[in-house]
């Protein structure tokens, strides 16, 4: 190891970086802010057309992310390098990772991974995409090409590179926490920083008094609007960001509400938007000075000669070189290349072998074993005017067809007619000489590129296109010949790049066909299937070498083969001390949080997991080190959490809920939890608990909501519920009450106590968000009512439970604060219906089996389940289509009769309706089951001789009245079968 | 010129120069700060203890100093760089010029000046003393050994070296203002700043809410309080920080009254005050950790050999080398050694020829031509016990004679007998050696530099020597012998230095006769009046060049003469336009501000004036050009003021003052000024002014106070009532008016009107202050009562106006808000007797002559000064003692009767007193003028004979009652005759 850094060192080298590179050194701001990008050097500078390119450092404050100096890189201020590039250089993130070699960190010795971001700053209206930076495990800089800030869009995109220093620091040294690192040659950086730590956290935590905070935002807010009014931006925005530390402060002291939180982004965004555009409006009034600094220049490009045509069939290839792209979009970039590239060869009607899409982060991979060098020539048939008016009487030419074939450009008498669309017309063969292959592609290939769309996509550079991530390079070779097709500012060429780790060096690949060669041996995986199999191999292997087994669940393993180009699978461990943590607060941290692979033996974990490094095996033992020491931050971190937490039972924290609004109409989350409580008990009786259940299911109601204001829950929202029913255990609540409270977040809880508290929640949300208008619209959901919804029907079938959903939402209803209408309850139950309509199709079900069932049995989710279920095997039978047609023809001749006529036996006359009348009296005897598909078509089925005779011998619609309506109430009898069950009229076929 | 230097090039120099010598690099703040002493890496850490060395940037922010951007360097934010040093590393001001070189700065080429500066921050409770460092007249850095900082004292002493960046990019870049400096190669600092400043300006002066900024002031302080409360030191100083800013905005929006301003700065000085005695318990407790990093280094001093005892008289030098002196330290010091050192060395029996002092900014110099070698042998006469005592009866001595003399080292037998002290006593004839004089001065030569004492003096080391600045070597030769004593730290050698400009080179001394030439060759003018001669004759002849004489007040000149020692002036313009601003303006700027000498010409100034450069004429022109850039900002400044100014009239100034808080209880500044108003109604007829002159003065008292809401006066409150009558001019008020509102702040106005204004202001300050409760104390007297007082006595004496003080204190009384009841009425009237008689003392009169007028005519300044000067002459009077006497008989005799008798001359008996009786008759039918002396005195002395008869012959306290009542009677009408004029029983010889 070389000797130490020193903190102050880490920051003169950047700040000597960055100058070079033609970086403004700008300084720290002088009032409390919780990012770089708060400072006007970024917040406003990045607004306009203006270049800007500014390095500095920031002292960021986040008062929730204070630890009382007791967590290892975890702090309510920590040292933020900030650098804006504006416009975009073309290379931000090899510059990015100069500088990090500029501070002393090979990239070869360790893991530099790029880990999608989509980063979000509501408060100030912005948004960006890119990557957090990790280094080893640790996330060292946030990086993101800007899309809009203060609700502005942003021309040109602007890079933000925000280092954090303190982790730089401790991963440079390889250090366990932060304070015993130096911060120049004599004095610790936890003899400068300790200290304040302890104080501040203590502040921002118990001391702040929320009054005076709240005050102060108010005054705050009132200055920024006067200086808005006089147009003083920078003023303006000081008090902006005094708002921001404020409300910061509120929310840490536990101050603020989910609703009121709203409110005060509400405030804070509005101000935003307003200083972005005052400072807009203003250097739009001096004329945007900074442009002059703009040195027109245009770049130029070195072309390879257009590509000579061959006569054989070539391999092709397109590399579309990416920065990093996020997992997600890349498997989807694959999927749709894989449908996208063969339909556009075909369009183009090139002959080519077999298509082959492959996908790394970095790059997007087309190849072909061979395609022709030209599209074949072709005959095209061209329909003209029709024939009578082509010719005249004889036969001559008309004006109409002479100009049709000069339009062709083919000579009038080679017209010939043919019928075509049940008619005589004139048409004209127009042949088609196929053009060479590389011209052809010259002109289609950026509309293959421009084809790939993400569900978020960015802009970067000039060129406006907007893609996943940024464009880097195009390599596109027929054969050995370039095709130099234009996107996106760049130019295809013969120019791949390497791995990142390896400093993506130049790949010049002289012909397609060695490409694949080229790129192993550069060391890359290119196929993601074989990336998986080295990875889970990898991690197999390793867990096996601590006794145990890895937790290898498929989405991870798909996201982590997504991460890297060269996966290396290494083992890393803590300490084990931490194991004493809940089990499913580890399994989250590793896997959500760092994408390790958790290792466990008879289902207990242990201290190790595995990390799968983007790199070959140099220097392991540092990556090790470095993920290590990220996972005993971050499970510090927890520590921390569930220490305070457990200082107290979990009914402690029961009133405390009044503290969170749920919905402003609807009240906090304890009137939430007590009207949970109540409906609880309606459904005790509706779902048939026994009585220790129902006394389980009522103590978990009650504690259903506390973990929400607990420490761990409000910082890791994902673990409610979990440490619901761990603090419930330790708590010493039964255990049935700890499982209902874990259950209650299950798309399907597993026992009627978690049932009950779980359908409770949902119901209540549903009815009390329906009342205030916040029902989901076709685009929006906020509140998850589709989910919330589904969340009841579902349970329901999996328990095969049969439930009453009007009268539970007529229940539900009464214990809101707002008054609930019929007409809303119908709308919920149709609401209801259509979520049913889709886990029934989802089951494999054919929609019209279930829209048969729903028409009917839509209130009874389990009872529909079954129902569908047995429908779909009849309609699965042999004999069903005579089934269904002899029912068919009973309902078809009756459905448009007002009236019911009542069957007088004495008034049949044939045999046909006599034997029906009596297979009638037969069906109607038979015991049934209220909603029994079975029951019902058992019952109709020996009837269908007699019905189809009948059908056949006898005339229904005779002319005398009281006969027929007699025959009309007979098969009206026959149609009332199918009450209660199905309306099969909505089936196929009838 | 070489290439242009940017701002951040000079930041990151400076980080680099103070990182390599072991600073700390730390950031800025991130709240608001007036100055990089605010940050806690400053304000905290130079308590107590343990070492820190420092260095950061510090955007300061001081509102009041907004310019809207128009002020070449003047600017509400500016940059400084921040050194701290501590404990003093010994050569820190070398350290600095090092430095200084680091960014490029050559102090060949420029006037590299020291200027006294004593910082003082009554706000955080901070003192100490250093220097302003001047570059070409312009102040580029403050340099401070820090004495005391939240009240603490500090040990060790830090060194606080404050760089003002903006102001030493444009000396390097030798620029006319910052704005288009460049930040960095493409960027200039006006393209990042400007804006920003006028928008700060505006919000500062114009926009800030005054209402808001005192809640947040008020909640500020409370959190501050809270925190402190918990013993949470950061957290407490930031909202200490927030209450400092808030108060900067609230006075630069001039919200804040004079005695409003002292209540805020008392709540932040006890804030400041419990921050810092919290953090000392706080590191106390944590066991000073930073004093772990001190090494125990002890320095090893190479001391010459004692010198070698000679035989014949050598030159004498002491050199005591200093880092630079303020001016009147400097004659001070002088001064004193001019005084002790001959009297140290009689004392010392030491022979010598004429002592000679000369002192230098940077040295204090002591040079004899001889001094002996040895000091002469002496013998001394010890007084032993009482003869009777020391001999037996037969002449044998008794124990008490040999132990006498066993102790004196003497013989028995060699014991004589002496009268002494009036009686017989034995003596020993002790002989004394007289000692080698290298010796002799070794021992007390630390004694001769302790005895320098200051107005205000400093500890820099751990020595804890304090000196008026750090001692820094010390030179002390016999001849060619070094007498290596030692003193605050330092061993005497042979080695001075040179001139700061030529980097202080070791000058080594061979012999202390060789010291004069050796000084002289170095460029030194060692003598002060040489250095007076020729600055005297260089400015003068710099001034006739333009055709000018120089305006050159003595203490102008002697202080430049002290603060240079190598004198070089130089002559440098202005741009006319200047002269447009008030001349008061322009001069004070410039003698007090930069200590030029103005120029004029005809009693109108020129655009020129003469600086005096400490180094030869190498670059002048740049040093030349560096002036007059500082000068023109510093016009531009004042010119924007008056400009700002001269948009209103005076009387627009007027409504204003309602912002201005004179003192709580008392209301605003306009309450003031409509007191001073109806008070100055009541002087007019008290002082019996002209009709004109009545006009006048109620014109100037609506006025007077309106120029303290101006934007100049705001800045240079010295110049208040000067720019009224400047401005009163301007706003076409009469001349007259105009003269009255300049003469209000004059100890004797001149005219009437300016006399009644003054009055009326006076009294109006001492009535209500009184009356709150604010009256002056023993020690404090923060609104300058004293001297408010002695304004109201002195010109009334002056103009000779007989007055009722009794009388107007009533009518203010009337005017104030608050209750001014008789007995506070009291005690202003005993306050002013006693600033009267302090005035009469100060003009010569003896202390019983002035009691015995003030006794009585307290009331009425004019007149008690005149029966003073009355009295005092006839005290001078040859017949003075019997005059008195006489009189003195009179009351002698009656003093203690209760009851006044009335005389019936048919009750006289004798002859004595019927004469008596006559002669009292005649004195009381003689014309008095009230109080006055001569009147009574010439009346009383023509009775003297009858008085002495009536004594020599009658007896008073006869035993029949009524003659004796009668008797008594005739006394007291005696005694009367001196009512209203005179207590002489206060007069010596009574």
């Amino acid at each position: 190891m070389p000797e130490k850094h020193t903190f102050q060192s880490i920051i003169l080298s950047l700040q000597e970086f960055w100058a070079e590179k033609g970086c403004l050194i700008w300084q720290p701001y002088y009032t409390q802010v919780g990012a770089g990008t708060m400072n006007p050097a970024t917040f406003l500078r990045v607004l306009g057309p203006e270049p800007w390119n500014v390095g500095y450092v920031e002292p960021s404050v986040r008062p929730d992310d204070g630890r009382y100096g007791e967590n290892p890189n975890r702090f309510q201020q920590h040292y933020q390098f900030q650098v804006i590039l504006k416009p975009d250089p073309g290379n931000p993130v090899e510059l990015y990772l100069d500088s990090l070699e500029a501070i002393g960190i090979d990239p070869r010795a360790h893991d530099i991974r790029l880990v999608e971001d989509n980063w979000e700053q509501p408060a100030i209206s912005a948004w960006g995409l890119g990557w957090e930076i990790w280094l080893d495990g640790q996330e060292i800089t946030q990086f993101t090409y800007f899309q809009q800030v203060g609700g502005q869009s942003l021309d040109p995109v602007p890079v933000e590179i925000t280092y954090g220093l303190d982790r730089i620091l401790i991963a440079l040294n390889n250090a366990a926490a932060i304070w015993d690192e130096p911060w120049n040659e004599t004095v610790k950086y936890g003899e400068v920083r300790r200290q304040d730590e302890f104080e501040q956290s203590k502040y921002y935590f118990e001391v702040a008094n929320a009054d005076r905070l709240r005050q102060m935002f108010e005054l705050y807010k009132a200055e920024a609007d006067a200086c808005l009014a006089e147009g003083l931006v920078v003023p303006a925005h000081d008090y902006v960001l005094k708002c921001s530390h404020a409300f910061n402060i509120l929310d840490t002291r536990g101050a603020i509400g989910v609703t009121e939180r709203q409110a005060f982004f509400g405030q804070m965004r509005d101000l935003a938007r307003k200083v972005a555009l005052a400072y807009l409006a203003q250097r739009k009034e001096l004329e945007f000075p900074l442009l002059k600094t703009v040195e027109g220049k245009h770049k130029t490009v070195n072309r390879e000669e257009y590509p000579v045509d061959t006569d054989k069939a070539v391999p092709f290839l397109l590399e579309i070189g990416v920065e990093e792209l996020p997992a997600s979009d890349l498997d989807s970039a694959v999927e749709q290349l894989k449908i996208n590239v063969p339909k556009l060869l075909d369009g183009l009607h090139l002959v080519h072998s077999t298509v082959s899409i492959h996908g790394t982060p970095r790059r997007l991979t087309v190849y072909m074993e061979s395609i022709d060098p030209h599209q074949p020539d072709r005959e095209e048939l061209v329909k003209g005017p029709p024939a009578e008016s082509a010719f005249g009487p004889e036969g001559v030419p008309t004006q109409a067809a002479i100009g049709f074939a000069r339009g062709k450009g083919v000579d009038v008498k080679a017209l010939e007619v043919r019928m075509l669309d049940g008619g005589k017309y004139v048409v004209a063969v127009v042949k088609q000489a196929g053009r060479p292959t590389p011209e052809v592609l010259f002109e289609s290939l950026p509309g293959l590129v421009a084809g790939i769309k993400f569900d978020k996509s960015m802009r970067w550079n000039e060129s406006g296109v907007t893609f996943s991530r940024p464009l880097r390079w195009l390599v596109a070779l027929l054969g050995e010949s370039v095709i130099p097709f234009e996107y996106a500012g760049l130019t295809a060429g013969r120019t791949s790049h390497g791995l990142r780790p390896y400093g993506s060096p130049e790949i010049i690949i002289p012909t397609a066909a060695k490409y694949f060669a080229m790129i192993k041996k550069n060391g890359i995986v290119l196929d993601v299937e074989q990336r998986k199999t080295l990875i889970e191999a990898g991690v197999r292997k390793l867990a096996a070498s601590v006794k145990g087994e890895a937790i290898m669940p498929p989405e991870l393993l798909d996201e982590v083969a997504n991460l890297v180009e060269m996966p290396t699978p290494l083992l890393g461990s803590f300490s084990p001390e931490y194991l004493e943590l809940p089990k499913d607060v580890l399994i989250s941290v590793m896997k959500k949080h760092q994408r390790y692979f958790p290792i466990q033996k008879d289902g207990k974990l242990l201290a190790n997991f595995v990390v799968v490094r983007n790199g070959n095996n140099r220097q392991l033992e540092l990556v090790r080190e470095g993920n290590e020491h990220v996972v005993r931050a971050r499970f510090a971190d927890a520590d921390f959490f569930v220490r305070e937490d457990l200082k107290h039972t979990l009914e402690d924290f029961h009133p405390r809920l009044s503290t969170l609004i749920f919905q402003k109409k609807l009240g906090s989350m304890l009137d939430k939890s007590e009207r949970i409580e109540k409906l609880t008990d309606v459904l005790i009786s509706m779902l048939g608990l026994e009585a220790d259940e129902a006394i389980f299911a009522r103590r978990a109601a009650h504690l259903a909501k506390a973990d929400l204001v607990t420490k761990m829950v409000v910082e890791m929202t994902s673990l409610q519920g979990v440490m619901g029913r761990e603090y419930a255990l330790r708590s010493g609540e039964n255990p049935a009450v700890a499982e209902a409270i874990g259950e209650q977040y299950l798309p399907v809880p597993k026992t009627k106590p978690g049932l009950a508290v779980a359908l409770a929640d949902r119901l209540d949300s549903l009815t009390g968000l329906f009342a205030v208008g916040l029902a989901p619209t076709s685009t929006k959901d906020p509140f998850g009512l589709r989910r919330a919804a589904i969340g009841v029907v579902h349970p329901l079938i999996d328990h095969n439970l049969g439930f009453d959903l009007r009268a539970v939402l007529k229940s539900a209803a009464t214990l809101e604060p707002v008054p609930v209408s019929e007409e809303i309850q119908t709308q919920m139950l149709e609401f209801l219906a259509g979520r049913l309509r889709v886990v029934l199709l989802d089951m494999g079900y054919k929609y019209d089996v279930v829209d048969a069932i729903l028409a009917v049995q839509a209130g009874d989710p389990a009872g529909a389940a079954k129902a569908v279920r047995e429908l779909a095997a009849w309609v699965e039978r042999k004999d069903w289509n005579m089934l269904l047609q002899g029912y068919a023809r009973c309902v078809r001749i009756t459905r448009d009769q007002k009236t019911r006529f009542t069957v007088k036996p004495d008034v049949f006359s044939e045999d046909a309706e006599k034997s029906l009348f009596s297979a009638l009296l037969n069906a109607e005897k038979l015991p049934r089951t209220s909603g029994n598909i079975d029951d019902f078509l058992n019952a109709f089925r020996p009837m269908l001789p007699a019905v189809n005779e009948f059908f056949d011998k006898v005339l229904v619609m005779t002319e005398d009245k009281s006969v027929q309506e007699n025959r009309l109430g007979l098969l009206q009898r026959i149609t009332a079968l199918a009450d209660g069950t199905a309306d099969l009229s909505k089936l196929e076929g009838f």
